[in-house]
Order: C-alpha cells, then structure tokens, then sequence
C-alpha cells in the first residue's frame, strides 16, 4: 500500500486482493482476514478495507459466510465482459502515477477537516427548514451575501446577492454564458489557455477562436482583427504563462468593449487569490462602467475541486435576463454544501485558509526551486513563473521534443505537461516549457524527479 | 413573522422591516434593536435577523454605526432599478403562500440532521484525501457501491458500481441520456406525467411526444402508432395518476422493446420507495433481457429535493460508452455529499428513515382523509389515488373550471394544481381532479383548506 500514489488506498488494496486471488497466490476458499484487522495491520481506516472487500464480493472474487468472514472465490472463472464493465475497469484505468505535475491536489494537511464538519453541525441545528426546501436558481441567499462580502473586501466587486449565480464547476457556468450571450456569438479564448475552456464553449454550440497573448496581455491587434461578440480572459493572472493583463492593456480592451453595444468580456479570475507577488489587481469588472463584464470565480483552487462551487457575477441587466429564463429551474448544488460555504466565508475561516495556504505554498515553492538550484539540471535549463501561483516553468535546453520527454517520464510513472499542451501553435515552434504544477509535490519526490529529467534530456 | 409560511424567515423580516422603512413607520435614522435582542425577541435564530439586516443594509435601507448598531436610512429615495434586480425582488417574487398544495416539501422533523451531521463529521476524519481529490466523472465509488447494495436488496437490480452515473438532479440525467442516445432520436414520455420531463427532452434539442396512458399504463396501439426510439415511463407509479403498469403491459412494452434494435426505455422510478400499499413492483430494468432500459430515480423524493442527487443504472454497453465520451469530464455533485449519502445509506439510515417517514405520511394520509370525510365536502366530492404515494386527488362534482377555482384559492393565498397541468388534453375535457401534495400540509390548515375551497366549488 503506497500513499504517495494517486490512486486511492481501496482501489490499491482491492486491485492487490484481485490480482492475488486470479493467480492463485491467495487460494479459492481460503479465508480473508477480518476487516478491522487487515486495516490495524495495514494500517488504514476500517472503511479502506471495507469498500476493497465489497468491491470483490460484488464482482464475484470473495464470498462472505455470515458470522464467519470473507473467503476467496473456489475454482473462479472469470468473465471478461462483467469484469470490463466493472470496477475492475475503474482500477484499470485509474492513473497510478508516481507523480502527476500536469495538475495540483490539495494536500489533505491544507485543508481544515475539522471545522468544516463544525459548521456542518451548526447548520444543521441552525438552518433545518431552509435546508429542506429547494434552493433558487441561482443558490442559497446566504452563500450568495456571503461571496458579495468577501468580493468587495478582496476584490473591490461590489455587486447585490441577486447578480450571483452559484454553480457546480466552471462548465456549468459556460453554459449559462452561451444561454444567456446566445450560441451565434463568436467566442475568443486567450491563446495560451485551458484547452477545456475552448472546449466547453464549442460543446455550447458557440463558435470560438483564441487570441494570441503579448507580454501585456491579449494583442490588441488580433482582437481588433478576430472581433469577437465574447473575450474570454484571465486579466489578473492567464493560465498557464501568469502573465498579469497592464492597466494601459486593460484600457485598451476596454475602449474595445465599448465600441460596440453586442460586445462582452468574461472576466475568469480562477486564482487571483494564490499570487505570492505584485499588488492585487483590480479587476475588470469593477473598472467597467459599460454592466458588459461578467465575472466569474471557482473555489475549486482555493479550497478543492471536489467542493464543485463555482460563481459568476452578473451585471444587473443579464442578472435580470437570467432570472427571467432560469428561475423555475434548479440549482445544482446541494444546500448542505452552500450553507457550510457560507458559514466558512462569513465566520472569516475561508480567509484564514487562504492565508495559510499562501504561506503554505510559498514555503512548498521556495524550498522546491532551491533543490532546483542545488541541482545540475539547473545548469541546462531556467525556471520562469515562479510568483505565477500554484505552479512553475523549467525551460529545457533540449533538441529532444516535448513528447520524448513526456513520453519518457511516462515510463517511470510521472505525469507531466508542457506549455505546448495549452497553445494552438504547432508544438515544434514553442519552447520546451516543462509545467510544474506542485501543490502536492513533497521535495522528496521533486528531487526523484529532476534526476530522472536529467537522465532524460 | 409565520413559520408556517413558505417564505424563509429572514425574507419574512426583510420585507416586513423594509416595507415599515418605506412607509415610515419606522422613522429615518430610528435606532433597530440590537440583533440578538430582536432574535430573542421574535424567538427566531440570530442567523435570521442577520441576514434580513445585510440585505437590507446592501439595499441601502439600513445603515450600521460600529459599536452603536443599526439605524433605518434617512430621507429616504428609492432607487427602482437597483432594488429591482436586488434581493427585494427575491422577497417580492418569493411565493408567500398559506399553503402550497401544487409541490411536496419536507418537514424538518422528518429528517435525521444530526446523523447526517455525525456521517459528515466521520467521513471527514476517515477520507480527508479522497475528500479533496476530483471526483470520477460518474461519481464517488462508495455512492456507487451503496446504491448498488440498496438497490439489489430493494429493487431486485443486480448491478456493479461501473453501471451507476451520480448526477445532480434529473435535469442533469437527462442530458446524459440525449448524449448518449442522440437528439436525433424520436423520445416520448407518458400523459399525463410532470410537464419537466418532456421540456428537458426538448430542451436537450431532441423531439418528444407524448403518450396516452390507459388504466394498465402506456397505450399499446398508441405506442405503436408513435413508435418512439426512446420511450420514457414510470411503470412502478405514473405521477399524477398514480397507476402502475399491468404485468402484461410490461410485457406489452417489452416486446415492443424487442422488436427493434434501435429502441431504449427510461424507467423513472422516481418515488416507488413511497408506495403504501401492493406489493413492491419487479422493475422493467431487472425484467429486461436488451440491455436496453436505462433505470433512473432520485433521492430528492426519498430525502429532499435540495439534495440534488439522482443516478441512472446503465446498462453495461452504455456504461461503456458513456465512459468514452464523459471520463475526461467531472461529476457535479460535491465529494463531501456524495460521501455523506454513501454512509448514510451503507450504514442503514437511508431505510430507516424510509420506513420512519413512510410510517409518518401514511398517518398523516389517513388523518387528512378522516377529516376530508368528516367534512361536508365530501358530500359533493370523491378522493381517488389514496394510495399514490405523498398525493392524492380531490374529485370535484363542479360546473366551475380548473383555472376559476385555482384563482379563487390563489387570492386565498394557498396554492395548487390540478390532473388539467399534467395532461396535454384541452382543461375543458378533464375532471375537475384538485391535486393534493400533503407532504408538508398539518391537519389543521388541510382543515382550512377544505373550508376554504368548499365556499369556491
């Protein structure tokens, strides 16, 4: 059982169990030790062992006799058709990597457990009716006042709890924007950018195209060329290159917005909250005095993506529209999940919790580019981006391609992207930006790590 | 302030405190009481007086001196714009009846808060990593796992946990179930049935159709006529009529099923865990030899609608598919409630808590039909659909239409709906069928109620 891997411990446990009991190292009718003991012994929560064992009773590996305990499966035969559409598959196909940079984890130490199940408890004496009920359209009121507040005082926004719209994940939120701006709009992505961005808009049925970024943000000449109904932009922060859009930018953009009434910006500040560097930036929407910015935020980064909360805030005329086509709908995410978020930003822990992540962070990436330093590759690359938030750049002085080498630390199990994954020009033509996003990395394995990328360019 | 009334509180004490700002009766620059002494005061939690007080403070009605209190706006100017798209015209929108007959709500004292807030606090001990990790595009496994496990004990579905997509309500699942089996197809859903079922199908671009249902459920020769690629139904319990599909009409169906390679059914079970009297129906899904019926239900009936949680069980093919085209993207629903729902149904609560509330509606049912017997009313009226789980009819022998004896209650502030908003057949053609969702109803306003709509008919 490895902890460092991705994979959950059950799925570890039950794929072990599996594989022993196909090739006969664990007998047919031999008996499984009993739960909590495997789980003492292993080390594990009762619950780790439990899900492994139901797993292989419900795919026919092991039987239970009641009273008497697990037994694995006599002279089994497999069947290939129940086992590929099963979890089995699932284990299969979880990606058991050493190390995957391509995307950050929350380490379970950054994220306080503890006061989450507290305010779960209050809610649940203090909210019992209003949590039955269904919740608006657009989310609890006490989320939505909650996010107003902490807006205005973080991010200078000050907006009413009616131009809120919670919802579960960014792509839900895509595609409220293409319901509400229409699907015969022409969309612009920043050029590099999240490819699910993109993505998402043209799963909307919305035509979009990307625009290439400058050292001060979206070229101005190419918005002007491509013209776009919709700009979809990261002012404060683009991923993956962190470059910060310049105020004499944003002016421009702006003045680009407001030449023609049909124009919108999205402003999509997923992690302004993690810059280590620089004054806050004040964002676009507060700027814009035209009510056509609509500006959109996740907790997916700031707490995890598992919390499935994201937001948008909608000037009052769209917040109207919406209400007008979407309020008899539903909103998708669960009460429960809105009043404990309320409850954690309005008591001040969410901003405790930034905080002490920052430092977190920080401390995690200063001590990781200086085993970058203290290491020889750092004589056959450089890092830039170091204050870009949760992740970095190695620049490889390299003639291998960006595949080789991900390819490569593939086969010793590490997961990795580079800036050529994010752009639309030909991989040939970009640098060898090896991205390092590292918010679960352990300098340990960051130094595993750069052995074997040095082995490899 | 009227706990009985749909209305939150908060928004009760909002409105109340605005509409007296407004009117003067509470001067300009008069002093509010302190919040915890109006919370005592009107014995309601401090949580409430303080959410009626930011929103009117973000409305600009009230003001706050620090350390002195709250005051009421002086001179005061409205502003229309602003207040219009602001939380005012959440209070004003926000259904402010007696009673609400036309939906089914929870009451607080049928759900187990503190369990759930211990299952929270476990999981929050057991699974920190898996908490915070992306959740699977079709779910936690534990929930998985746990409805495999209900629905083989109670609903005779042997499925594996591969099978099971999580989805945040049945909008959601619909969606799924167009991508899956195209917008191209022909889909048809049984009339009468909730009028979402068939918006959602179109919605989703494809064309929908609907299907008279007989006593023994979807008419055969109709469905024959229509031939629909996707046939959508409740066989365990057609809402509102409360019919279930005779064996032989499954059989009916199935071989119509058969006939054509190309043909799915959607079995809706949405509420057969409420049934009161038969005996439990086998599903369609575990009758099916195709692999072609697609089973969904929800747990927005079972625990509340805010829950947001509904699943689908596909069959293995299409488990596969949807595995192709959806394992890149993320599941909506948030780790923590999915893993709170996993204990609470695998630990046994989720049935005790069936058992405990199908005891309790079924008391409650059987208390408001002796006063409906009881009362003159009955004398010009019958009750139908008695054992049609958290509704029942009130047939009414009436010259009045639908729509005249619904105003007439409306300006009576209680709200309802009859079988004529189910149904795509001209109101005139229908019986006067009132629909009584009793779920959240006491016997005292039922009471009320019949006085009430014995004076309109």
């Amino acid at each position: 059982m490895d902890k460092s891997l991705k994979t959950p411990l059950y799925l570890q446990l039950y794929t072990f169990l599996r594989d022993d009991i196909v090739a006969g190292v664990i007998d047919g009718g031999e008996r499984l030790p009993s739960k909590r003991a495997f789980a003492e012994h292993l080390g594990v929560s009762k619950i780790t062992v439990e899900t492994a064992y139901s797993m292989l009773i419900s795919e026919g590996y092991v039987y239970s006799l009641s009273k008497k305990g697990y037994y694995a499966e006599k002279n089994l035969i497999l069947h290939p058709a129940v086992i590929k559409a099963s979890a089995a598959a699932e284990a299969e196909s979880a990606q058991t990597f050493l190390m995957d940079l391509s995307s950050n984890t929350v380490p379970p130490g950054q994220f306080p457990f503890m006061v989450w199940a507290k305010i779960m408890r209050n809610i649940c004496l203090d909210y019992r009716e209003e949590l039955l009920l269904p919740v608006p359209y657009n989310g609890a009121l006490c989320l939505r006042e909650a996010i107003c507040g902490y807006l205005s005082g973080q991010r200078g926004i000050s907006a009413s709890p009616s131009q809120i719209v919670i919802g579960s994940g960014s792509e839900y939120l895509y595609g409220i924007i293409v319901r509400l701006l229409g699907e015969d709009k022409l969309y612009a992505v920043e050029n590099p950018s999240y490819g699910r961005i993109k993505s998402s808009y043209t799963q909307n049925r919305a035509s979009c195209v990307s625009i290439q970024l400058d050292s001060e943000g979206v070229d101005i000449h190419s918005l002007e060329k491509v013209n776009p109904d919709v700009l979809h932009i990261s002012p404060s922060h683009n991923f993956p290159t962190g470059i910060v859009t310049s105020l004499r930018r944003r002016r421009d953009i702006l003045s680009a917005l407001y030449a023609d009434e049909g124009r919108y910006i999205i402003e999509d500040d997923y992690d302004s909250e993690l810059r280590f560097s620089g004054k806050p930036i004040p964002t676009l929407y507060s700027s814009d005095a035209s009510g056509r910015v609509i500006y959109m935020n996740t907790f997916s980064k700031t707490i995890a993506p598992s919390v499935r909360i994201s937001y948008l805030v909608l000037p009052e005329k769209l917040a109207e529209r919406y209400r007008e086509i979407a309020s008899e709908s539903g909103c998708p995410v669960p009460s429960f999940e809105q009043y404990a978020l309320a409850g954690f930003i309005s008591d001040g822990y969410f901003e405790r919790h930034l905080r002490r992540n920052k430092k977190y962070y920080k401390a995690l990436r200063d001590k990781l580019i200086a085993i970058y330093n203290a290491d020889e590759i750092s004589g056959r690359s450089s890092i830039t981006e170091s204050d870009a938030g949760l992740h970095f750049f190695i620049n490889l002085k390299t003639e291998k391609s960006d595949a080789y080498i991900k390819n490569a630390l593939f086969d010793r199990r590490i997961n990795c992207s580079f800036y050529s994954d994010y752009t639309y020009e030909p991989a040939e033509s970009c640098p060898h930006k090896l991205l390092v996003n590292y918010s679960g990395l352990s300098p340990e394995s960051f130094s595993v790590f750069l052995t074997e990328l040095d082995k490899i360019i």
